[in-house]
C-alpha cells in the first residue's frame, strides 16, 4: 500500500528528502508495511533545472494542489523562511494532514501555536530537522529522557559560525578572513548576519529549551551575542589558557527558574565539546537521572537533514498503519520563567588594553577587589606604549561580573574592554 | 488511571527504577495519561536491607505472582543473568505483557527468539538499557537514523575497562594496578573477566550491530580481543604517536558482508572517541545519509540505566493509552553475513622486543618489505642489550599483517611481539 507525500520546496533539503526516499522506499516498506510515495512537489519555477527527477511526482506552483488533495497524508515543508510556510502547515494540519518540518525560524516563533493546532486537529507535527541536522535531539528529548528532569543543554548548533571559529583556531585568521574563507566554500551566507551575530543558534535554543524545560521559551528572552568582536588575539589567548573559543547556546533550568543565553565561550580543551570541530554540531544534555550526555554529527547539508525529515516521516507512517496520531503532544509547566539572574556563576575572561604605565596593574587589581571578584590568571602582552592584558575571574554572578566592568571603566588607564567572554568550567 | 508494573529483581538498577518511578510518577501522568505504579517486585530474599521504600509495592519471591497478575501489564526485567531472566521474560510476553530489560547477555544470546516471542504475541519487548546506560542508543539507531543505511558502527560500551586504560594513560600504572584501583572503587568487579577480556563489550556489539545492520549478529562472531595484555610501556608508546588506547567495538557492513571485532585501539587524540574518559560510554554511527555521528554519556550506575529503562516504560504506555503494540518489529535481511576479511585496511601499531645488535633493524625492514607491508612510524627505545621497537604500518588487511608477523616470527633477533593493535584514521 503506497502512502502519498506532498512535498514544499525542492531546494537543497528539498532534493535530498526526493533523493533518500527514493533510496529507501524498499526498506521503509519493509519497517512500516507502506511504501512512502511523494506525489506533488511544490515549487516557485517549474522549469527551472534540478539534481533529482521526477519520476513518481508532478510539480506545482500552488500549494492548494498538495493542501486540497485528499490523498496525501504528509505534508513535508522545507521552503523555509517564516510566513507562506506557517500558513500552509496550518492549512495542511487543519486539512488532516500529518507534517514533517525542517524550519527552525517557524518552529522559534510559532511552536506553541502550531503544536497545538496539530493537537486540535488531532493529527502530528515533527521537526526533528529544524535543530541540529541529522543528529536526533527533539526525539530523544521527547523520548528516551523523558523521565528525566533536564537541567542543562549545552549546544554547538549552528555550523558556520563553528567553522570559522575552527579556523580562526587552526590558523590565527582574524574573523573578516575566516568568514570570506567560510563564504567560498558555501559554509556562510553572502549575508552572514543571522549566523555570525547568533540569532540562529537562538532561534534553536529555543526550540530545545521549549522542550527540554516543558515551557514556551520566547526568542527575545534568550541573550544573544554573536561572534563578530571575536579577534585573533582572543583566539591566541584563549589557546594560552588551555582553551578554544566556541559559540555555546546555554540553557539551564533551577528550580523553575531558566536562564537562557547564546555566547562565545571559552570551552577547556579536555571538555568534549572542545573536539566538535569545523561545521559539526552537538548538544550537551543533563538529566537529573541520566547524568552527562552528549549527541554529535552533522548540523546541516542535503542527506544529514533529510536523515532527519525521513526519520520523522518513518515515524508518521508507523503511527497511520497502526491507525493512531497525535500522540505525543507537547506538554507545558506553567510555573516556569525566564530570569537570567539564575545563570550558574562562571569564571569570565576579561582582555583589556591599558596604557603601560606603573601602577596601571595594581589599579585594575584594586578595581576587582572592590568589585568582590577574585582573579584567578592574568596574562599581559606589551605592545608599544600599550598592553594587552588579559584577566580570568574566579566564578561570578552577572551583577558581580557588572560590578567589575564598571569599576574598569572609570580607570584612565584602561584604554578598551575588547571583550567578556565566559569560560566553562572542565567537564565530568 | 493507574498502569501497573512487575519488576524483576532489586538490586542497584532495580532500585533506581522504584526510585525514579516515584520521583516521576506526576511527570509520567502528566506526559502519557496513565500513572505508573509498580505493584510487585520479585526479590531472592524478602528481609534485605534496601534503600527503597515498598511504598506502592509487595515483595514477593515467587516469579509467578507477577506473571500471573492479570493487572500487570509492563514487567521490568532487571534481575541479570541469562537462564531465569530468559525463562520469566518469554512467560511474561506468552501472558500479553509487554517487557523492558536491561540484559545484555540476555539479548546478546537470546534476542532474535525474544523479539520474535514478543512479536506473536502482539506484545513489546525494549531494550535500551542492555546497551550504552543512559545513552539513547537503540531508539534513535530505530527510529531516528531509520532512513539510512548505517555502514559503520564504533564504539567505547564497556566503562570497567575505559576507566582503567583512561587512569593506565593519566598515571602511568601497570594494568594491574590499575584494576585493583577500578575495583577498589566499585568500577569493576572482583571477577572482572568479563570487562576485561572485551565480553561485555562484545555482548553489547552483537546487540547493536543486530540492530542496524537488520541481521542476527551471533556472539561468537564477534572476534574479541581484552586488554590485559595493554601494559604501561604500550601507553606510553601510543601517547608518542598521539594517540590514545581505547576498547573499541567496531561494525562495519560493506554491501553485506560485516566485519565484528573488540579490540584495544589507538585513536588520535583529535577524534571524538578519545576524548571518552573514565566510566563514560560513546557510541560512533556513520550512516549513508546523516553522515558520522556519535552519542555520549554515561554507561552503567542505578539512575543511568534506571532512566533508560523507564523511558522505555513511557514509549509503552503511550502506546498502551493508544491502543496499540508490537509496533516496531525488527526486521532482519537473510543475505547479510559476516566475513571478518572485510574489515577496513587499518594501520597497525606493533611491539616488539629484539636484541640490540647491529642490522636487526635491517632484518625487521626487509620483513616488512617481503610480505608487502610500508611501514609509516618507527620508534626504538633501549634497553640494556635489547631493544623495544614501534612500528606504525600503512593500513594492511588482516592477510597482510598475518604476512608480516609470520615474517617477524621468523627472525632470531625477535625476541618477543608483544602487542599488534590497530589504529583508527584521523576522524573527519
Amino acid at each position: 500500500m503506497n502512502l502519498s507525500i506532498g512535498l514544499l520546496g525542492c531546494g537543497t533539503v528539498g532534493q535530498g528528502v526526493v533523493q533518500l526516499t527514493d533510496l529507501r522506499a524498499h526498506l521503509i516498506q519493509e519497517l512500516t508495511g507502506l511504501r512512502p510515495v511523494i506525489r506533488k512537489v511544490l515549487v516557485r519555477d517549474i522549469d527551472k533545472p534540478r539534481a533529482v527527477s521526477a519520476s513518481t511526482f508532478s510539480y506545482t506552483t500552488n500549494a492548494q494542489d498538495i493542501i486540497g488533495d485528499n490523498e496525501i497524508q504528509i505534508v513535508i515543508e522545507v521552503i523555509g523562511g517564516v510566513e507562506t510556510a506557517r500558513e500552509l502547515i496550518i492549512q495542511s494540519l487543519q486539512s488532516g494532514k500529518h507534517v514533517v518540518t525542517a524550519n527552525k525560524d517557524l518552529m522559534a516563533l510559532h511552536g506553541p501555536e502550531i503544536l497545538e493546532i496539530a493537537q486540535e486537529n488531532n493529527v502530528e507535527i515533527l521537526y526533528e530537522a529544524s535543530v541540529g541536522g541529522a543528529i536526533p535531539l527533539i526525539k530523544p528529548l521527547k523520548d528516551s529522557l523523558s523521565a528525566n528532569e533536564i537541567t542543562e543543554l549545552k549546544g554547538i548548533i549552528n555550523g558556520t559560525t563553528n567553522y570559522i571559529l575552527t579556523q580562526m583556531t587552526a590558523t590565527g585568521a582574524d574573523f573578516a578572513a575566516a568568514l570570506r574563507e567560510a563564504q567560498d566554500l558555501g559554509y556562510a551566507e553572502a549575508n552572514p548576519t543571522s549566523d555570525v551575530a547568533g540569532l540562529d543558534a537562538a532561534r534553536k535554543l529555543t526550540i530545545l529549551a521549549s522542550l527540554a524545560f516543558y515551557t514556551k521559551v520566547r526568542l527575545d528572552e534568550v541573550a544573544v551575542q554573536g561572534i563578530e568582536s571575536i579577534t585573533a588575539a582572543d583566539v591566541k589567548f584563549a589557546a594560552e589558557l588551555g582553551t578554544v573559543i566556541k559559540l555555546l547556546a546555554v540553557g539551564t533550568d533551577k528550580d523553575g527558574a531558566l536562564s537562557l543565553a547564546v555566547r562565545p565561550t571559552l570551552i577547556p580543551r579536555q571538555h568534549p565539546l572542545a573536539q566538535v570541530s569545523n561545521s559539526f554540531n552537538a548538544l550537551y544534555v543533563k538529566g537529573d537521572a541520566a547524568g552527562e550526555l552528549m549527541f554529535y554529527g552533522r548540523g546541516a547539508g542535503s542527506l544529514p537533514t533529510a536523515s532527519a525529515v525521513m526519520g520523522d516521516v518513518i515515524a508518521l507512517m508507523r503511527d497511520i498503519r497502526m491507525g493512531v496520531s497525535g500522540r505525543t503532544a507537547q506538554m507545558y509547566m506553567p510555573h516556569k520563567r525566564v530570569d537570567a539572574s539564575t545563570a550558574t556563576p562562571l569564571r569570565h575572561y576579561i582582555r583589556l588594553t591599558v596604557t603601560d604605565q606603573p601602577g596601571v596593574f595594581a589599579e585594575i587589581a584594586a578595581g576587582f577587589a572592590a568589585a568582590n571578584i577574585s582573579m584567578e590568571t592574568v596574562v599581559q602582552r606589551q605592545q608599544k606604549d600599550v598592553a594587552d592584558i588579559v584577566i580570568v575571574t574566579h566564578p561570578v554572578s552577572p551583577a558581580q561580573l557588572q560590578g567589575a566592568l564598571s569599576q574598569l571603566q572609570q580607570l584612565p588607564s584602561v584604554k578598551q574592554i575588547h571583550n567578556v567572554l565566559p569560560v566553562e568550567p572542565d567537564a565530568g
